[in-house]
């Protein structure tokens, strides 16, 4: 008997539809970074495995959309006989609908998987969307895994810093002056932070999937499965109406006529749009305001931030001093340390922290040409030895109870070439240089993307990625709005915000090296800002042209360890402090 | 008998048309930067002479609106008994209408007058926008100017570089690649590009007021008054159909049916839409094409710039030199010079170079607190002496037979405080910034805008205006689209464009300073740009605090007063030259 593919299945689906083609994007209805498995549909049904990226599948042709970050991954994880790759970006699925298929051609979606945006894109493209009103998957995909159900759990008002109701009744405000009488929520973090809950629906992303509505008068209808809600407190239960996620549509819809809807295009399903059009409802196009309000912490947050900070740092050196002993130790023995076995050793040292819940994201741990991939993870397949005459490579960080951490280092444990070390220290400058720069409040990121840049760009070198992005409270690893990155960012920079600054470089087949610190920006004097790290790791100066950093540059360095050195002390395991004092000694200070 | 006002003259008309209210932006139909009298009705009604604004006339009050370089002007030239003053981009027109004017209210404007995006703006605004046939001030400005006359002459293509048939055959074969079968040209100097020509509409921009319709077959009819073209070859003129500038509305309305016109939203006049749009034709908005082309200069015109640049700096030498005789004599004879006396020296100084035609824009001389204001012009009521205890601003530049030169620079003719010193060491360590960066090619004008700002920032300072604009080829001073400038510009900087990089500080009723030099981007390395200065004056290293100069810094400045020296020494005049080897004197270069 012949087993039937994914596809053959989808096309007999198209079939049935009478449809020529399907759109398939890597997305659930809140436009997750990170797919629940039930989510995944692109990856059951072409094996790709990356965290953006659609398939359009044709009758007779398929097409897979994917990023320049995965154009190499695609095609090992793909069938090339199959699917067609095309870039997400440069060569988009609306430019092939117009392009190349017959004006009217109909293609099918799923409104909850696309956004406003993406629909807006497609519409004027000649061919006809029709909207799917069932889930296609649902007949064809057998050993579908669940939705998630993780148990959502209250963060107290003594971590968030403020009152669920407070908040609410802050934005309802908002939502109120813009003339809107709904705000649609739809975004899990920012239904995590109005309700003051953390969920575990999908490891590392403290959220849970849900929708909620916010009226301008403050009362907050909230749609989730009531089974992940058991743990919650009565107090807050009663603060709002709970409705089972499915019944998110059908009461807007129940409510749209005469309303005005806000809603964000570049998030909200364009399934919501049709909910409240179709039913004399209006949308007023806007960013949720909940993604700015949040991207500027209080106090409290602030303060939870530090402080999840002086853990991860001890954490960190704990494992940086072990690394130290055994990479050479296991050399001597013949059997090199791997980068498994490294990145393994250092969630056990995240796991000694009293306030270490689990990791943010998965762990970077790459030796040599792997490190040259920007987003290598180690499989057995791909583990590789840390030995003496490349760059390691670690990019890791926790969810810790009051906070979310995120760094980068790059160490070496032997001599290195004199290239090596020079494309390192022009790493180091980048990575400095936005330390040592103070800037007027309302910057934007991409006005300051080049300062984190211009020392590479001195050596006619570059990397293909953003300098920095913002990090949730004890929430998602990337967080909106905020970028610091090449591409145009609308949202200024404010005292309270947090970012990460992490400028790299990387050498096909050879090496890559990243240097990465979360900060927060600061008030500096009147009307101007500046970042001060969070993060508490020695930077490896051991791969230094140290005659290339300027004064300024060493003395940043030497009061940055001074702090590290002073604030870990105390936190580290005692068989790591001569370490630490090593690591963060001073630089002999020297004019050029 | 009484007089009537313009005002009370435009408020009859809007009785007589059934108008509520009446737009009167300072504009022509061709959005010109400066206006030929005839087309300043903002002037005429309100007496404001800034170039950029509009005013809004309704039937009981009026106001005026104005940017941020304007709002202490407007107030002492508009009589504020009858206009309010907003702010242009902070409180602009449209929420105006939105928010104070009952729904419906009749609003009528000038559709050659207003672009398509500022129609755009203000059709959602709840008044009824009526479009306005005939031009209202017909009726009402007796003694109007006429509608300028300025002769039109051919630029040889040894000095354009390209034939215009071959530009035309270029871009139409752009228009013809966008699907469209017309591009409409309103932009007064991509016709002068495409045509090869030059006009004298009004003083110092070079172009001519006219209209042009470019077919994907490359044929081209051309909308100008004829009395203007009596002097073009007849060679030209054969390979164009001629037609008076009133025929172009009806001539596009003749061509539209069933055809598509290529409108840039920014530039077109909305009634060049209606046109098309009414008679069955379809507008694909996009950017003008030439505009892009047009700054990617070619050899020739590159050759250009830098001889008219050698011109100028010799100008700049000689009355530079002439300048530090007569400060102190004049000073000792209790006669001080005077901003007007030396801007009229430096003008004879530039008629004496034999391929100056006129100045490139109004010259900025400015002494002490006169400086501080961004755009001042001098005159006899403000006019200034040049004194020994504060800077002098000179920005100003020519119209040559092979290019446009633009250039600022700020002197002193005595000691300093050590304020004054520390801000101009600043500017110009901002001004030095740029040229010491190696950027990628396609980098655009925002993401290296904060480089020429950071010295300034790290004293909690900044400029209000942006760092650079493109400089046409004796063409317009301020050139579309490439800008250095905090805000957003799409358009990526690659080899050929030219720039002007112009930091400075402004300390308000105190002083004033800017460096000004014109450059071009050149390839560093395959895949590298960098800036490469056209201008070659001496950089006033009198004021700066030498200590703070880096190492690269004052190397820089050694290489390019070297440069300078040698360029200029056989050009400028005997006297000259002593002034011109002491400007130009090396710095004794300290490592600190």
């Amino acid at each position: 008997m012949q087993t039937t593919t994914p596809l053959q299945a989808l096309r007999d689906q198209l079939v049935a539809l009478e449809l020529d083609g399907i759109i398939i994007p890597r997305a659930d209805a809140h436009q997750s970074e990170d797919c629940a498995p039930h989510d995944d549909k692109l990856k059951w049904l072409t094996g790709f495995s990356g965290s953006a990226g659609m398939a359009l599948v044709l009758r007779d042709s398929a097409l897979i959309f994917v990023d320049g970050r995965y154009q190499v991954q695609v095609r090992s994880e793909v069938d090339m006989h199959e699917f067609s790759v095309r870039h997400l970006h440069n060569e988009p699925l609306e430019q092939y609908l117009a392009q190349s298929l017959p004006a009217g051609s109909r293609i099918g979606f799923e409104p909850l998987l696309m956004v406003n945006s993406q629909y807006q894109a497609l519409s004027t493209t000649g061919c006809t969307l029709v909207t799917l009103e069932q889930d296609p998957f649902n007949a064809i995909w057998a050993d579908r895994p669940a939705p998630p159900r993780g148990a959502i759990r209250e963060m107290p008002v003594t971590i968030s810093g403020e009152s669920s109701t407070d908040k609410r009744t802050r934005i309802a405000r908002l939502v109120a002056q813009k003339g809107a009488d709904y705000l649609a929520i739809t975004q899990p973090d920012n239904i995590a932070w109005l309700l003051n809950i953390r969920g575990s629906d999908i490891a590392m992303n403290p959220v849970a999937q849900s929708f909620a509505l916010l009226a301008s008068d403050g009362t907050l209808e909230w749609f989730v499965d009531p089974q992940k809600c058991a743990g919650l407190p009565a107090g807050l239960m009663s603060t709002l109406t709970l409705s089972s996620d499915d019944s998110f549509l059908p009461r807007c819809r129940q409510l749209a006529q005469g309303k005005q809807f806000l809603l964000d295009s570049n998030f909200a399903p364009v399934a919501l749009r049709f909910a409240v059009e179709q039913s004399g409802g209006t949308v007023l196009w806007d960013a949720d305001p909940i993604t700015f309000i949040k991207a500027h912490k209080n106090e409290v947050e602030l303060a939870g931030y530090r402080e999840s900070h002086q853990q991860d740092g001890a954490a960190w050196v704990n494992f940086l001093a072990w690394l130290s002993r055994e990479v050479p130790a296991r050399a001597a023995a013949g059997n090199p340390l791997t980068e498994l076995e490294a990145q393994q050793k250092q969630l056990a040292f995240r796991q000694q922290q009293p306030g270490f819940i689990e990791q943010s994201f998965s762990t970077i741990s790459a030796f040599g040409s792997n490190a040259a991939m920007c987003h290598y993870h180690s499989s057995e397949k791909t583990n590789k030895a840390i030995t003496r005459d490349n760059f390691y490579l670690n990019d890791s960080g926790g969810q810790y109870q009051n906070g979310t951490t995120d760094a980068t280092r790059t160490l070496s444990f032997g001599p290195l070439s004199q290239q090596q070390r020079q494309h390192y220290t022009a790493v180091l400058k980048c990575f400095l240089s936005l330390f040592m720069t103070q800037f007027p409040a309302g910057t934007m990121g991409h006005q300051l993307d080049a300062l984190a840049r211009r020392p590479l760009w001195d050596l006619g070198l570059d990397f293909d990625h953003g300098v920095g992005h913002g990090v949730g409270h004890q929430l998602l690893i990337h967080e909106q709005p905020q970028r610091l990155a090449k591409k145009y960012n609308p949202w200024p920079l404010s005292p309270g915000n947090i970012m990460t600054i992490e400028p790299g470089y990387y050498l096909a087949d050879q090496y890559g090296m990243r240097i990465e610190n979360q900060v927060e920006v600061v008030e500096s004097q009147p009307g101007f800002c500046r970042f001060v790290s969070l993060t508490l790791i020695p930077v490896s100066l051991q791969q230094v042209e140290h005659n290339q950093l300027t004064e300024q540059e060493q003395r940043w360095l030497n009061e940055y360890h001074q702090r590290v050195r002073e604030t870990l002390l105390p936190l580290v395991s005692s068989e790591s402090r001569a370490w630490l004092l090593e690591a963060t000694a001073p630089l002999n200070v020297q004019v050029h």
